[in-house]
């Protein structure tokens, strides 16, 4: 099982007090208004919650996997899934990229400030015509000597509208070769349009990116010309991952919302909770999300053992707890009547801000292609 | 089979053509402000879309239960759910009560002008204590000779806000004694506040309502004093097929959506409908499809053949294509991938909109009641 | 709805009293020894149970599809699973491909008797080496003048043991060239041997069969040579939709047993019919059931109508109730706790014998595979 | 995670050798002929695969709870239900009870013979009025000074046609008064019938028992009277888990053979495992299967850790992992196409084995029952 220590608790400690203070009491207002608390990287920054499980040499706190486990479980429970997706998309999509493969000016250019919160970054892979297929993108980086000029455009892209920077994935060849671009949101050529009405995450900010010949200069490619693709798939995991954290700790958040409820709620002269029937939903409810903590507790374990290589059972463990926590969370707004059906009471936007997590990062049936790889092939 | 003749043929072309001229055109705005467009209750009245199932004494067109059968299709599969709503919390929940049960006096006063589209009605039964405990209610008439004093408050009302009277759920006395009183909105003592932030329906209105010593005469009385429970047993059953026939058809769109939008994607070389994995979950939408229209029309047929004693169907109906309209919509906005999270495509309001269902009109676990009473006692 | 008229209620009420007096008192015996009881099909085939749905000219009732339906769901009912399937697979199988394309010399060779019962039919389509892929068969029909030689062999033929001839499936070219033969059990080179332990199905009659050299004259050719699959498909619908009628009826025989058990179990001081969790689950199995029959009715209704270009429905409902009967015959296994899982009580061998309907006749796969093509192509 | 030393990795060979050699070559022949291998209690008693788990000083080998947990695994996926439910009912239900509470004298004359195989006990609990509702027994011992009159009934009692002794629970007052009495099955009035028709576990063998005027001495009472009832519920959760096990690792086995299968079954030119469809259905089975391992795990760490108080993961894991089983097994059927239906490959017989489970050793409802206790009261 998992072992924390007391660093980790102080993490978790320091989160929570700042949820309670800075995120909880606002968080209705920006749902309402559907925007981005972008401040709030700055914050999160200076506090050390998107350092956690980065090197101190680029300014992190040098924490273990566990660290980030926590970071996304608190902020996953505290159901603001919009910010919750942008902080991930920012710490945990374009920055180990850089961590791993980047220079050490591009660490100190990119990756610190991101890191302290006082840049905002995305990674811009999805595109109109390629989405699952990620082989199928077109957004093409000509080399032009000492740097490439970009052309194509991307869609989807967390933060691109209010950030400063992102890595951008780039076919420089045919099949495989693709090429990790830093770019810059504010160079000449580049373009973003927000994408406004989402079925939930209304306090991410998305965007569709255009990209009218950029001119990336080289000293911006992360690692090798070419080997984009491989390392983006080797970063996946932690990604598909912590959407596994995300998706569980959701689901706990309705989970406790409903128990609460039916305890309270009066009903035939008695609660709702003393209903066999409403006993039963809430124990099989219980019963499935101790089967998302058992899937995501084994994959992280794995993750932490052996990492990149425990591809399986993440991809298992983000596939499972993405459809299981759907479930948990339909019945949650059950529960609750036609209040389920009022967003104040917080299920419901548990519900529409987990809906993601079946189609991003790979979709159920993406995750099911790889599994039978490792399974039939 | 359901066997349309040429009257019913006519209506559906006529709202057909409505839908296109006076709805979809503005849906998009509609539901971006959270609004219910009010003023299509006028137009609606005047082209017999509301009539048409009612006699034609009360200004009615005189058409049997399909013409109410193809109007809330024909709605539901514009996928405005929340209108759609408004106008069956209209048309078919205090109307039929009216038609069924009131004077000549109210049907003038009240009914015809609601046929007719100038006056909005609701019904106001659930409280913020009981729901679907419905014996629970505490609203309160006190008889004071000639009137009620009416005291108490209502919650979930739709069409309270943007109506003209509403038929309120009353307690007079113990146990069963309800009493049905008409009441109009801007009376002395009635206010409203509305509900704003729901999950769904947002082109619906939804009031919290407030009576405070309102003096209600004898007159607006609906039958007989104590005798409501029972009047609005009778009429629940129109109400639930009704819900039955939207979930269906709300699926029905969603459905079609999706093949359209699996038929035109590229990905992987190809589209989307030549994957296998996708084909099937095609092909098991479509049954699932199908086994809701088989309900539904088993139910219609019932109900068109004994009436109100078609209880069993109808209930069973309503149930099951409420839950599995969800799984098919679910899996829609699936098929869309990423799109399928943008609520331009459509699906994914369906989803929220259809939400609903397990929850209104009774919710899926007091069908349950309903049945199992049926089976087993 | 379907309208049955007085002879249908003659059929029905003497199908019964001979299950009743032919069937239920020894059907436990059958079924512990594993054994066909051959000796019904001659009592039904006097009784006019085999030839109901037949023409006059070939010894039949003449009645319409109803009677088929009827007979199917009594024989059903009496959850006779493996008889059921011999019954099914003599009379619906072979013989209407007699019937609508033998000559007169077949029809009174081959298809009298076997009405009458005097003579056991089986179609063989299904070889070791293909199943689903029909066109994957290989036994092969050799043009020899006069007369075809047959080699090859068949896998899972139901009544090949215990039966007189049968419609054999051959290979007479490339591609969809095949052949109908009708061959005789007894003929040199044909050689049987049973398939004993089967999940279910205990009192079908089940075979492997080899052909050696069988030499097969020409007047034993159905229609014409080489447009033998076109046949089949054509019949096939037939039966799928009585296959939807074996679930349907399967499961409402297990649902019974259910509320019966239920009533009378004493537990916890009353029975269990009176707790909530069991109630509901009573409910939801009624509400599955119904659906069956809804989407069992609907395919036939479309059959009889419009004949086998309702191919997409009865595929629906084969599908569907194949899958759902599993679901409510499951919960009445559960519903009877530890006597659920002894075979005297019925509901153990529904399950086992219901489970060859998502298998046989088309497995699911097969089903989404043809509802997709209806639907996406 | 789980960690076996290296006596763990010692007994799972050992005992993988003893089936590969003792169980495999015989289990068809066992299973055609319903019929309990008892001689192979005597084998592995003597090879320590009984008291593997229990103390030195008893004739155990005093290894842990992991050395229960390998050899209920390995016998499960050997996919011999039926005897490695006798194993079971006789090694960790009335085993435990004897070591925990029994006495020096009960432990030699009992607990020590059953270990090494030379007598077979079973635990009664069960009665035809009280399965689910342990306290609704009425099978009584009437306090006759120093021994007590045994009267009553016990069903499904496990071993008891071809066992030694038993562990009858019987009511000695109101309410939870109960008392654990070792009981010989030879002794005057103890008479046994067999119950020989069951859905699965056809090598277990089952015995509906009578005790008439059974004379018990006093010596032969487990611990305290009157304290049964507590000592069984404290018992239970070792039981519960090991059937997750069995559970778990039943449906291993499906997988894995349904994983060989459509590697090697040609169809449609290719083979099985080619097709998109069965691609996925493999995957999603091998997910739940993870998640079997990972809720038995969980509960298998925690029991280690804190023993019978980690009653809410074991319950968990026991209705979880039986209900999941079925849904895999049920697929590997499917995945067998008609050889599914054909008991000499195994997965049928899975299929029967583990349906038991939802019922056996506590319901999945009465597992809800539990689990709703801990979350909400
Ligand atoms: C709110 C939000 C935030 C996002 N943030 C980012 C971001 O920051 N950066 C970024 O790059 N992208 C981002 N995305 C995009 C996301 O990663 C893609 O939407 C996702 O990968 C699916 O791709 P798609 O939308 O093109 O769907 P498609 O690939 O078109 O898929 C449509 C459907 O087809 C199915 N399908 C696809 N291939 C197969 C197959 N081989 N077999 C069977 N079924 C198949 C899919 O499972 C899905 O059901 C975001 C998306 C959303 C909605
Ligand atoms: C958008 C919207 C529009 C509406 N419009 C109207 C309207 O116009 N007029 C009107 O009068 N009302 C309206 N309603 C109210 C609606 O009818 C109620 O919400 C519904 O009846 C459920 O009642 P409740 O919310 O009090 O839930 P509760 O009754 O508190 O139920 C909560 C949960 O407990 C379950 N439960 C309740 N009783 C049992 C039981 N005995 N056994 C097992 N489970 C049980 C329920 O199924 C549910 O899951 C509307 C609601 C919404 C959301
Ligand atoms: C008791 C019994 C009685 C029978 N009686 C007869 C009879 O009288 N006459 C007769 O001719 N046959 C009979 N059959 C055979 C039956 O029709 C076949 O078993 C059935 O058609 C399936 O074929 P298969 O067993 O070869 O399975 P396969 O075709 O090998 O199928 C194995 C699995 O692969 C799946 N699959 C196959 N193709 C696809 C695809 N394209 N995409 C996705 N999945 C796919 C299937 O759905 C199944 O899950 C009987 C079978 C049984 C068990
Ligand atoms: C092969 C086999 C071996 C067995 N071996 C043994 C053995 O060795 N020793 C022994 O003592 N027993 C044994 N049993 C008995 C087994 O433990 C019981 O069958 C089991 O506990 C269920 O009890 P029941 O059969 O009386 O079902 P019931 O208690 O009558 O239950 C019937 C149904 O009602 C449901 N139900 C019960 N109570 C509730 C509730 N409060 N709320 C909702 N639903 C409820 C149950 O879940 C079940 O679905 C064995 C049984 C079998 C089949």
């Amino acid at each position: 099982m998992k072992k924390y220590h007391e660093e980790h608790q102080l993490l978790r400690d320091s989160l929570r007090q700042f949820i309670e203070k800075e995120i909880t009491p606002n968080l209705q207002q920006w749902e309402d208004q559907e925007e981005c608390p972008k401040h709030l990287f700055k914050k999160m920054g200076e506090l050390g919650f998107i350092g956690a499980n980065f090197p101190e040499e680029v300014g992190g706190s040098g924490m273990d996997f566990l660290a980030s486990e926590i970071v996304m479980a608190e902020l996953s429970y505290a159901n603001i899934g919009g910010f919750t997706g942008s902080y991930y998309a920012h710490t945990f999509l374009p920055l180990p990229l850089l961590n791993a493969m980047g220079t050490d000016e591009q660490k100190d250019k990119y990756l610190r400030p991101a890191i302290q919160g006082d840049m905002i970054a995305s990674l811009a892979i999805t595109e109109p015509g390629a989405g699952s297929d990620v082989k199928g993108i077109s957004t093409f980086g000509e080399d032009a000597g000492d740097h490439f000029i970009l052309n194509g455009s991307k869609i989807f892209i967390t933060n691109a509208n209010i950030g400063d920077f992102m890595v951008v994935v780039t076919r420089t060849g045919e099949g495989h070769k693709m090429t990790l671009l830093i770019v810059e949101n504010h160079w000449e050529g580049v373009s973003c349009s927000p994408i406004d009405k989402k079925l939930g995450w209304h306090t991410s900010d998305t965007a569709q990116v255009f990209f009218d010949n950029v001119k990336v200069p080289k000293e911006n490619v992360i690692g090798e010309i070419n080997k984009g693709f491989y390392y983006l798939m080797n970063n996946i995991q932690e990604e598909r991952l912590l959407m596994s954290v995300m998706a569980t700790h959701t689901a706990q958040y309705a989970y406790d919302e409903a128990v609460k409820y039916v305890r309270d709620r009066k009903a035939f002269g008695s609660t709702l909770s003393k209903l066999q029937v409403m006993r039963h939903k809430i124990a099989k409810m219980a019963t499935q999300l101790e089967s998302c903590h058992a899937m995501t507790d084994r994959a992280l374990l794995a993750f932490m053992d052996i990492g990149p290589k425990a591809t399986e059972v993440i991809t298992m463990s983000k596939v499972y707890t993405a459809e299981t926590a759907m479930e948990i969370i339909n019945q949650a707004i059950q529960a609750h009547g036609g209040n389920g059906y009022v967003e104040t009471y917080g299920v419901a936007r548990a519900w529409r801000d987990t809906r993601l997590f079946s189609i991003g990062a790979g979709s159920s049936e993406i995750m099911y292609e790889i599994i039978s790889k490792f399974e039939i092939d």
